[in-house]
């Protein structure tokens, strides 16, 4: 199996303890993640060795604790970068009901801002890899990050790994039309991307064609396939029933053809690191050369799981996953 | 725009941290609450200039508490007078599911009880006032109070006060007939009232015309405003699918007709001051002169706002209600 | 009324305070339970005297903290043995969403375990009894205390006293087939058993007769009496909609006829002790002599309520039940 | 052994459980006593059986709580009477350091100021009791109170029942002179006083006699028993050290002689209790008649522990205490 | 009596609060403050009417919570500057034992640091007001940050407006040089200096005149009443006797004597915002125009206050601290 | 430097989060810790690779959490066997003033009991490594326990790995007696023996030689040495000042000579792990080769550290405790 390295920035979480607004609230929660770091721990519970790069504070309590947290979950940090700069951070004031979930983040000057591409050296941090994860939100923090990402993959493609490069809009941080120009600078370095329907249709404005959501996604893989070489994805489609109630299917494009599941309705208790579970779990398929039906319904049911889990990631390994897939909708087992 | 005058009793709510009922649990949260000190704090967000009056007691911690408590709000408190008595308090066991909430008043005794219509000053309470806004539930504490709450409508109507006029039957103070009759005083003096179909047919006993709920509450208000010369009126309709699940709709009759909004299903997470938001939300677009569906919608949601959030009142602006309605049913933003 | 005696092991259970899973968590919430303490605790809150018999270590925090929480309630507890041996536990996950409720037991080694039949006193733990309440759960401990067992429903049997048995099947304590025999060698002794249509057709393995569920029941319970000569039983019927939300109905048998109420739909808060809740009500029926209908609406509203409390059991009493009955789904009661 | 009964008000404590003031907190943790409920509880964990009498509020959540508080200690609780009026309770804002601790009541109007002389039967309540304890806080309550302790004293007298009198000097109740009016009538049916220097030097102000706090003491307890009759007494002398430590000693007064023990010192957790529980110890050693010098420091370590434990009683047995006096001051026992 | 303006910077505390370290705990408890703020919310509660002044981020929950926070204790917040930036903050990790309390900033790139001078219009700001209230906090944020607050005591200066400097040397933010430099540029426009021995000695590097610290403070203060005509001074002296109990002595300098009081020794519940405390007791009596030794007195008590109470400030008035005083060091007040 | 290998069994450690007593809490925070695992962790944070051998439970959630929080700590489990049995646990009351911590152990049957000897690869385990530490606990689990033991001291010896050895007599597991025999067949295989003054006058019962403590203990070890070949030994003095309060000192034997530092005094937030700590401290300045007076006083304030964090163990570096000795009891660092 290969061995993974994934590469962003790691974030610390503040909730409200009490459920109540930020500006209400006297207590809060933390959590540390990420989308890539999410994705690093959850390969390693699924039983990969897995490597974490960034760059964090020097002798910052914070960020002793990020590195503690990856360590607990079996991801090696070594090649974490140390030097100035902020921790990065957000509020989170989970949705609920109608009420959409917010964030408000604190992520400006970290010290992941700080990284320049000649302190980077990529060969040896791809020594012995076979995969790297990344995703647009590195892309989005920076100019310059955004050049050591585009650095990161030509550096992949050389070593002989295999790029995995998950979309992750995030309106908060730049705009869509920026958003669209680096993310096609990177897709020529990719073998798998995370992206779906709205990536297509909203961030990169490509023409919707087909009946129904399937064929339009269909149809936006084949041009994405045509277009930049880019022969495998995947995404979700998220319908949100309430900020508690969500139906969930996934989708995996592979040999020109466009797979699915079943779509899952569930109850949401911590929506955060839901996609990355999603992403975990299907490069987790991906590198065991599992089947597509069983890859995308193991991915959607650890999806779901992670939703159902307060944190950023579980530790679920792949026999809880089949536990639960076996077990749901049952009594208390005792 | 009015300065508006708020006069009640303010209650200190203890509800079960842990979720168990009082007579299992160890510890209580704490909310200060009382439906004209929740209209006042309303508004006050909602940018208006508020005055809340009232009674509390000399040197006592939890008087001071619920004056930091509306002074945190923006909201005016020189007027309160300090006085012997108790604070009024009440245990509140929240709904779940098929139960009701339920409450345990212990407001017997308190400092508003000894309020004597002598001792108030009402010409100089009224001074740069628009607005009064009093409820039904004065009238309830005793035959005293109810005699304040004449003192001060008729002194409004001579200073050339507008007044509202929130029915807020309370079951466990008195009966319907003595209410009834309590309300009937009262309503000559009122400009605006705060009632609905159950207030006119259960406490009113008025006949019941027309084929539907709206077409009967139509019927009530040209009654209302026949009576009693009381030509604008509002209210909501709740239906109870769960008592963690509401469908709300709110009604605004004016000109002789009624308006209505689109009814809204939500989960509720703490309904206290729920109606209280509503009235503020009706409030405040009468006083900004905004128009009668926009009126509707936004104290529709701006109630709704409330139920979402811990706590008797909300600290929600016109910004935040605006942002509320163009995102719900979205995912998390950021 | 009859005074009633039960008997079993008492356990502690340990629940994530924070909703994480056991691995993950660093606090736990505990409670006291087990099926026939449950049982003993409810019926003596609807008002029965009422004696729990078991062991427990002697000069353990945990066992004089069981014997509080049981006095609490107004059980006797003169009776328990002290001895050697541990204190049962249990870890829940308690369901949420699809994903099943997990229970993983700390239960080997117990001093129930160390009973031996010798050291009790039958003939004075049933004098001045009219009923004894037993479960499958204390035959599943261990082949003694299955004996222990058998002793005890034959020495209630010769002392006159009335014998109910919850088969309470726990798949993770002992393979059904060894249940269904030890079962077996209990019910000639038994005047009502609570058992449902899985423990004949899967445990029992019956053959199923009928069109419906119903006429298969009640089949099943023909059967019961006609082999066994155990003329009343009852049981509920649950669905499970999500881990969060049952559809419960309840059914009991006699004179040869299976009664049924309407089943209800509700959110489960709390499911542990729901079961024991349904058998105290319907005993509490029983020994009261009330009607049929009666009896299965009491005890399913009883138990769906059990289900809405924080705890295995509830201090819920008559009246509390009926106005539960009486107020589902209104509004606050204020 | 004589079995006890002890008659007064109870109480709910209201603290803040973050440690705030009561005009900063949202959270209170909440405790059940009162010097007379306290006492019960002590001498019904000590071995002694043990009725509570008092009036509480007909079906109120709180009065429930406390009667299950009572029955959890194994205090009987029949004899209670169910009434109108309020529950009792209190704000308690601990000291530290330097900062005495503050307690504001909130107990007027409760159920007990509304128990009549006549409605009280003595002669059951006295029925197959042996020791009768109160303290000068139920005569504080109201004059009519006064009178029904007057009542219960005389009536122990009758029925041959011992009694035994805590001065419990509130000041936030009532002027000293009042105070000691009352205590004067109450006196000649006492057979054993806790009461110490200050009560007799600031409340009766008797002429301090004697060259040191032990000489003076016992010339007090000298004329206590010339003048009442009362020819046993006990007290404790507290020095505060700060808040948070408490220098204490215990002394008795028997056949004309003063005893007593070693002063202790110790940190101070929650010193609600403490005084009461010096008393159950005292109790404690007449009612097994021990001698003069283990009564005395056993109360006193019985108290000392009683300030150690959150709450306002303990649950220790006599072996728990001999354990601690056995074990101060030593490393982790494991 | 003066109106008073305060100016600086508003953090946020993050404090773990389970007690465990940064790297380890995963819940914060969240407190507003700053040395500026601490002020002006302490002067209100003492009676004096307060504007704060600062700049803060647009539409931020936390800028938000920071104005509810001054609000609620009753300082004026209308002339506070939205604009962009971050909230700066940091995480407290408190002393204990031999331990030392340790501060993690996160105040970088805050809104204050983008407050530019010609954007303040001092002359409204000190429109009615007494006195102005700065501390060396706001100088060590950034050299231009240094211009603004001198530009700000110049213009007190003109408007007759008295100033008073707290040095709060931080060595987290400046090296000694730097800040004595700064302040020196401050000193010639200051009326009241809160600075002590530490100061003069280490950051000055003042020779060390006299026999003993009162000696040599008062020697300090003389020079720097001839240096910078400062004629005023304060100051505390802090014994650390551990992290959780401090010996606290308070001086005054005028007429060219020093005054002080006797020391005091108390446990530390929370040490934050202790001095600021001493400040605003010291500006209290001085506006108040109260007699020398009342006033260090006074402050002092009041510091103390502060040093028990969780929190950044308290919200105690001056029959409060008198009652402290008066208090101390005795038994429940009941 | 060295890499170590420890080997014991890891224990749950449950303390009631409310300071209430074990019979009367209703929540516990759990711990993970064990003497040879807490040595690990230390040796872990202070720069050493280290691994951790035992035996857990196969699938079972509490194992998980212990080994994730190994590996949070950057210590190897790979070693670690999972087998049947149980987790061994205890609940923890902490001492509070007077009164003594105490335990109450479930540790019976555990999966550490049920390790044979021949199923455990010694040679394996010590490839790579440096040093082995053990403790008495484990040869008190069983007698066969101790065998496993002995073997691993034979291995040791055999591989050419050092062996230290804790004392840490528990008189919870075993009697004086029976520890003494298994001890002493176990030191001739060691290197280092963490024993003090009580180990060798009380467990071993040797005559008491010297005029004060030092000279006695000097005394032992030249025993210890001339009887067992041990001739490098270490112990921390204790004296208990209250339960929250202890003086500690640390002596180091080598060369024939007892070195020892100045004792500290200090506030015990949480006793466990204490001595643990000062092991790691010596091993880690042995392995360093660091001087007998620097690593004596780095251990005794590294011991120190782990009694002021909640927690078995902490994550302090070297650096970390060079600031604490650095900044003890300076005001808070900002
Ligand atoms: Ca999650
Ligand atoms: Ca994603
Ligand atoms: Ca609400
Ligand atoms: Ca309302
Ligand atoms: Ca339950
Ligand atoms: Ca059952
Ligand atoms: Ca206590
Ligand atoms: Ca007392
Ligand atoms: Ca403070
Ligand atoms: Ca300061
Ligand atoms: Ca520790
Ligand atoms: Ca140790
Ligand atoms: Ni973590
Ligand atoms: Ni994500
Ligand atoms: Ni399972
Ligand atoms: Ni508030
Ligand atoms: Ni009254
Ligand atoms: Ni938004
Ligand atoms: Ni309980
Ligand atoms: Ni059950
Ligand atoms: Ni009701
Ligand atoms: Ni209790
Ligand atoms: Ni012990
Ligand atoms: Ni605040
Ligand atoms: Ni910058
Ligand atoms: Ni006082
Ligand atoms: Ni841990
Ligand atoms: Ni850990
Ligand atoms: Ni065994
Ligand atoms: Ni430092």
């Amino acid at each position: 199996m290969s061995r993974v390295l994934t590469f962003g920035e790691m974030l610390m979480r503040l909730q409200p303890a009490d459920g109540k607004p930020v500006s209400q609230t006297g207590s809060y929660n933390v959590f540390y993640g990420g989308a890539e770091a999410n994705v690093a721990i959850g390969l390693s519970h699924l039983g990969h060795e897995v490597s974490y790069f960034t760059a964090l504070p020097e002798r910052h309590p914070i960020a002793k604790a990020m590195i503690l947290h990856l360590q607990k979950a079996g991801v090696e940090t070594d090649a974490i970068i140390r030097k100035g700069g902020r921790i990065g951070s957000y509020y989170l004031e989970p949705g609920v009901s109608l009420k959409a979930a917010n964030v408000v983040y604190d992520r400006s000057h970290t010290s992941v801002l700080r990284l320049a591409d000649q302190e980077i050296d990529w060969v040896s941090l791809f020594s012995g890899k076979g995969w790297l994860h990344i995703t647009g939100i590195t892309s989005a923090l920076s100019e310059s990050m955004h050049h050591v990402v585009l650095a990161a993959v030509k550096a992949a493609q050389s070593a002989g790994v295999k790029v995995s490069f998950d979309f992750n809009y995030r309106s908060k941080l730049w705009p869509a039309e920026e958003a669209a120009k680096a993310y096609k600078e990177i897709l020529p370095y990719v073998d798998h991307v995370f992206a779906g329907w709205k990536d297509f249709a909203w961030l990169f404005g490509w023409k919707i064609e087909g009946d129904d959501y399937e064929a339009q996604l269909e149809s936006f893989y084949h041009k994405l396939s045509d277009d930049y070489g880019v022969t495998t994805a995947s995404s979700t489609r998220r319908e949100i029933l309430s900020s508690g109630k969500h139906r969930l299917n996934g989708y995996y494009f592979a040999d020109g053809k466009l797979y699915s599941a079943d779509p899952i309705s569930f109850d949401v208790i911590d929506r955060v690191g839901g996609g990355d579970s999603f992403a975990a779990g299907i490069l987790h398929g991906m590198m065991r050369g599992e089947g597509t039906a069983d890859m995308i319904r193991f991915a959607l049911y650890y999806s779901v799981l992670t939703h159902l889990v307060i944190g950023d990631q579980s530790d679920y390994t792949e026999v809880d996953v089949a536990h639960f897939m076996a077990n749901q909708l049952s009594d208390v087992s005792r």
